[in-house]
């Protein structure tokens, strides 16, 4: 089984990002993290961070036929992407969302997800361990259907 | 480590109310499963359901002092009550929304928690796995503070 | 067949409550006036009034495998309870929302039912007899299902 | 006593339009089934059904002075016309809507209705059964005045 | 003359809940200084403290017939229940509404009372003072009517 | 110069409908009075009145080559229909608006126009007495373009 | 009797403000103009035009004892001034709203009127015509009340 | 196979209607390029223009076993009239709505259509062009179901 | 200690101003009873009642370093004044606010007021006895600070 | 004459992605029928197809000097792009909007579009074909200015 | 040339109003500073500062004829006074607006100016040097017109 | 000290883009004009125009370390792009918004500022001269810094 993880604009700069909100750990560290979960739970994983919208939709469309599941972390896209969901239901590959704020308790602008009515489910809150236990939920999910 | 499971209105239904919804395991089977996981991380569990806004309250209140976590699906009074959130951070311990259904797919008066302000972070729509991954979650931010 | 008829909170001071607005029959005549019809169309009536949202929960659950069809006037909780919707929802038994006043008639905040979504229908404004009415429908309905 | 039944626009397809709504049930077969009820409880009946606008204000203003109730199923004017309340508060008359689905659980632009706070009261979601609850309703509350 | 006291949900946890918030007061406390002045104006006071909604309704309706006037805080409750309202209205007894801090210049959910617009009046924002002041006012007003 | 008076619906009931409201005086005795001060300023006065929204279209496509103004009280209609605007706007004739009662003191749904922004102005809440002030004002408008 | 007429904030400047949208005549030939008709139809007529709301509420409260009835065009004022409202209410004189262009075909800030729900009626839109309109409409009711 | 085509209140006017917005084609000159066009992909056409709702959904009834498919430029009535939809959709049959202005372009209040959710499809600001389309549109897709 | 009483728009015409509303109490009585109070509890009182908003502004400018705390009913300002506001935070003394009538009891645009948020508190509907109970509350606050 | 036509985001997903709601015709399928129909009207056509809002803006200014017309279906953008709009009004050349499935019968995001207040027109919900038609509108209008 | 700069409600207090919103530099200090600039770019300066609405609305009406240009800072008026505004307007003379902080992330009740959409531009946010910025601004858009 | 100066999409257009709106200066002449005022105050300047929101994102990591304030016209993604503001936000460098426009005189969906919250200001209405005055107003900040 093949997962991709998706990270959106801005989350290159985490680690030195706003730290009180984000956290110091970096999206490398993130991703080894990852890896090490992958490792254990059999699965291979690819990992990839954008910017841009439109590469990101690019790069969902690359895993149309190449992994079986997807987090996705679409930093601010999640709140105003209608593509990036377009995207993601155009490709019918099961995903959750994954955050590492309480986006439901920061400004009105950000608790809404563009994403949320097509996902499986979202983890907001719980930091940058909040990937691994989404890619836990996802893959016993998947191996269960 | 104590750590409380509190949940809402109807969620004794459970395994029988709307599966297509919430899925066929029981609340038994959640709890015996969280025990089993709590067993494996050493903390200690103590799970409590109740239907009254006011019931839940008081429980809250009976583990001011008694518990360091807490994981809460309130139900339906996650989007109509401002008592529970208050009860919440009148306690003052950190706590994890959970919901079986990924409330943000649903219909608009869901897509609202009352607590999420308030709370550490949210999984919504993992199912009965969410509860697992809520409390693994929650005592590694309560052991790394 | 059986009915479970549920009153919500206030209806307990029916007869003495603004009179103006909800007539000076008393809960205890409605019952009787319902006996009666019951007794008519030969139905089995059971009829509880509760002032908490969760005591009427517990009240649905009790019901779940011993009624075949539901009278709900919830009182002020029509205007703001999901969790009785939901406790409704969950036992999927069909309902008849009565009401004694016409609510649409009131102020806004009486003009919209959190339960209609999911009643079979509703009886507003016709008073104590409205009971009565809704209680024929109903039973008409069921047995013609 | 005479009554007058007034039903609006598109009621005349009763039993062929979209029956998954509004049953298989003519509107022939209702006027007929109120016409027993009516002999049953000796009221004179008189039914109208017009799609027009001006049309059913024209019926209205003609029963001013030969009935004493009134019952509307004003189908889609419900929902959106000021006139039609204005001639039933012009010819000061006691009415009771009827409609035969349930409106408060239907699309949003269905859940309002410009007659309901001029109406005693309201019969919805209890298909054409509804009618002649109506019927025994109102005329139950025209002789107890 | 007989006062009823009336302090809702979370309010037993007054002088640890939150205390920039809500003061170091006890509600114990506030009771003893609330007794003290209603022994200086010679009224006879009852005080109750309750976490569920329907079981402050059932203590409003128990002093139906024993109270004159009423001091309520209904806590969260204040901004969510139409259905404590309704057993105010239900009861008839002229109350004064009472908030420790000022709720208005709080989160936008706490600005809006359901019970405002059947009470007497408001004090807010003055602590534990304004149970006494409220005391007074209320007092006064039933002796002057 | 012609002016057409085109009255809506349920404004044939004045004298008799909600007299508190729309005072005493009769379309006719209106009429009446309008033709007096017609003659008086020299102008040839057309008036009619309709239920149907589709008719007072009608009436006003037949004006459009043999009147130089309009008064209208659309009744109901004012608040409803763009129809009616469409047609106003469409036969290009200047015209006044009329309303017996003040609509800016009454119901939220009576407190807008859909035909004022087409208009040159509007006489509200003058009672009969506003036709006689709307007609010499479009009049005298008329005379000095 | 004694009418009082009351302009607001900017109408000093008529005459060479925006005429296109108020025209050319000037406030001095408007009360002019008034001055004839109100010794044709025998009433003594007051003017006062001030730019202060704080200004503007005293000239009415001077105005308590003295005046029978009011024209009022209080300018944008009209739009944003509950003061002013309150200080009609207050003296309980009868007031005609007056506006020379059609505030309700104007920007969207302009269609409120914080006057409207307690003046008898309101011309506009009739250009300075619209003032005289307005004085004998006002008068005329006054004399029939 | 047979089309109807329906034109709503005040398209009779096309020509002469305010030319800037909907050019100076007429109803008829439409009509005879839509025969044109009839005839070249051979389907019967029958074309009712009226200003009436309720005559309209007359014309929509009389349709019911008589046309495959319909065209509707509902004029302003695209934008209040529920229950020409109603009608539409209890003919059950497919339609394609058109307009000759841009109503997407245009005031607020035009750029909602009643109609459109149960609308095949819609061509909007194309001019009297959009109608020939719009029958080709129809055509192609009837005759490919 | 010195306290400013600062009374607003309209509030000269007490007692003879809607006493239904506000009562027969005249403003001076009110500071004649505030007087009493002030030598009762020691504090020095001085009281100023202006209808313009600069006038208003301008005397708490005055007080900036002349008084230790404000009592404010600023009557309509209350719900439109931000300039008001500014006020008291610029010179940023304490301030209660007090209303005679309860406000949120009463029309829509009074249940807001500008100043609360930066008030420490508000008491509403209580009355002329509300500025005595305002005026211990506050001298007891700012003792106790 | 020539036309560009451009494709937004996961159109090149066509034919595959949510075939229910899009078909299965592929772009390429398209793009070939649509040059059929140029050679046919004798006009060239250009087709781009991206998934960045940057890069769709760049294909446009590229042909802000070589073509005289565009189709334009935006996707998802056509919903949130402001950028898209400025770029095409920007260039000034004269644009329809075509989408596949009728936006005005999806979800409520997909129900307002970003371009059409600068668009000529739109065609939305006629399939595939609806491009064809929008070309043949699009060159008619062109070639008749 | 002669540029008027006029302050609006409390800015007399600068420098020790709210200095960590407002700044330290005092009124005073401001209007030294623009005249210095305004003798560096040869203009004449007028500068006032008034509490009053109406006041501000008396001065602006005094420079009709004697200013080329204004700076406007108006304070709290800023969000609500429509009169100013149509002072401006009404004198027809060229305003640029300047806000010490940035009144677009302050409290909602901030952000909007009713100013703004008939001036030429605004600067916010800069404290105090953007008034000098503002003034050498409007000046050379002035001597290029 | 070094500046970055952001354009964003369609500036690159400036000159023939909606010459009335945004002027005839072209971005190359602005640039030319604020170098030349960096050469004034010494400064060093870099500017960068895309019409992509990922490479604008890309370009403002890449100034994390080389510049020490930012002027930034986003075009039209000001209104869209909350992925910017977290850009600057994470890139923690001040910086100040330009609009050649007053976007709050302009479409409704223009007058809200996404970047807003975060900016130190923003300069808006003054066109091409706005960004030297911007760049001025910042780099005098910066050093009082």
């Amino acid at each position: 089984m093949r997962i991709g993880v998706l990270n959106g604009p801005n989350l290159n700069l985490l680690g030195t990002r706003e730290p009180t909100v984000y956290g110091t750990t970096t999206l490398a560290q993130i991703d080894a993290e990852l890896q090490a979960i992958a490792r254990e739970i059999d699965v291979e994983l690819v990992s990839v961070q954008k910017n841009g919208e439109g590469e990101l939709i690019d790069v969902l469309h690359g895993w149309q036929h190449s992994v079986q599941g997807i987090l996705v972390n679409a930093g601010a896209y999640t709140h105003t992407s209608l593509a990036l969901r377009d995207a993601l239901s155009g490709i019918a590959i099961p995903f959750v969302e994954v955050h590492l704020s309480n986006i439901y308790a920061r400004e009105p602008e950000r608790r809404h997800s563009m994403l949320a009515s097509a996902a499986v489910g979202m983890i907001t809150g719980l930091g940058a361990a909040g990937y691994g236990l989404a890619l836990r939920g996802l893959v016993a999910r998947l191996r269960a259907a």
